[in-house]
């Protein structure tokens, strides 16, 4: 299995709702730093898992929706704990829409599994990753 | 397969046996960063993993009955070697104890497997994963 | 001259005021990865700039007078902008008074100067250093 | 399942062919960080999955074989792009043949997987990954 | 004394003249991440160093120069071993320039001087400081 | 100012002593990921700091006297404390006398300063600075 990852980083405000939070329940914020992994078993013509310049913008672009948010004031996490497995979920769907819509280039076609990573400190990370 | 992974570290004394470690059959020590992975299929109703505080204290408690020991001197270690892929499997075996203890809070009950990875260095670490 | 660095972190929201941020002029949030370096000519009669221990803890509870907050809402920060430069300095300032107030132990009398650096992602970070 | 892994540098010089590159089709270079992890599921009876010295000096011999070299005059890449995915797929092969060859020490003759990642900047990398 | 630092990279190809650089001698390549570090006494009105934006667009428009080539083939290095610590200089000479071209903005006059680190591999790093 | 610097590790075992230490009161062990940077104010002929394979050999050679030891039985060592910072100062000296006598070639007798940081953990490190 071949993989190719690519990095770019978020910042964001939120608050979350349960005891289990602790002061996590004030409004406070977090960087997410963010490691987008494909895999696939074959390489494409070119020999590559995907273009990495190409893979590095449409995350850059995926993340500009979120980035420098509050993300309590976004509609479509209404009633929903932005927690870091919760936006790692979030990022993967999303780039799996920016994939299927050819944003990575035809190439990228063979890609059969995404990893992600966010790192929200030097102690503590969180991932999603799934088949496609 | 959503994860969560908090990081800490230990620092021990101890020495192998068998010619296969040359100088490292001396006395001589290790900073262990200890990274431990948490894996489910599916959150927490509170879109969680496991929570980030209660995981990184129980690490912590783990980690505090080994850390600043000779492990030579550890009656549970006795006649082995405590090289870095077993003590690997001793901090997984000792995790899922305080998991199955329930310290890691209720939502904990989801999780599927634990991944524990020790940087030994800038240039070396091991790991031991498995289901629980 | 030596030195010695404990590390650890923040995660706050905060919002800029002026063209210059651009995005960042919207409520937003940081992780802040905090390095307090503490620096000195001669070591303690210990060999030791400062306990690292007393370091350490003492980081933790200045951090912890900022941590999960929204820094807009924080009356000791009105009318200021929390630049990443700016809390390195706050911090700084926070860390001399805890020093003075003997809070490092009797060895900290010697330390010369202090230097604190806040990581805010994978590419930028800013600092604040001076003699005490 | 058990893992020990260890890292070393290579710095080549290469170009690629094909317009999926962009300003990556003229001849340029790069850093590869290399790490090199090796899977098993039981110990040696020494405890290790193998012997970090001796993997570490395997894998800085496997490198020196392609160390300071412009990839594009090699022989054995004639036709190729040595893309960051492809050259890891290239170090595992050569890595199982070694292994093969006893250069790891007759305890490797356990391993059962072996993972390649090179990491070519703070914010790319490629891996390979296969059973041996 | 403040400081705001930003990072990026740069892949190049390039060979060595003199006995003293071994292998390096052979053309090969070399991933640079490049952090530089602006440094003044007050902030800014805004209480900033320099826009960490506009900094980050300079430094990427400037490494934009240099990226993806073959530094033997540029005019501007006939005849010079282009060492880390040459491009370290080079790269501060360049963003010196972008400085009084008012590139950074009106508040980035106040910076005092410059600290530009070229890392190169895991284990080794350059760096050029001066103030301007 | 240019800087040149490399990096290496060192594993041991000590102890030490004095209240302020704590359970490091205990013999445990270090895993020292050491930093030791070369500043000079102008290149040499072939356009470096030193010569960064020979000073790479250099700290290394110097390493293997403190390595895989318990650093509490070593002559040189005895009734002090091998603090982080103590070590720093340590290996610094012993840097400087293999500079004097050659160690580094000819090209490293511009060198004016040298700075030692030892990193013993994730959230820890020291450092000894001084010109030479």
């Amino acid at each position: 299995m071949y993989s190719v990852c690519v990095r770019d980083h978020l910042m964001i405000a939120h608050s979350f709702t349960g005891e289990v939070f602790g002061p996590a329940q004030r409004l406070h914020g977090a960087t997410y730093v963010v490691d987008v992994e494909f895999r696939r078993r074959e390489l494409s013509p070119d020999a590559i898992v995907v273009d990495i310049g190409r893979a590095g913008d449409a995350l850059k672009a995926l993340l500009a929706g979120l980035n420098y948010r509050n993300l309590d004031d976004e509609a479509s996490f209404r009633g929903r704990n932005t927690t870091t497995e919760f936006l790692s979920k979030e990022i993967f769907d999303r780039m799996v829409s920016r994939l299927r819509a050819g944003e990575l280039g035809d190439g990228a076609s063979g890609i059969e599994a995404i990893r992600v990573t966010l790192h929200e400190s030097h102690v503590a990370w969180a991932a999603y990753e799934s088949t496609i």
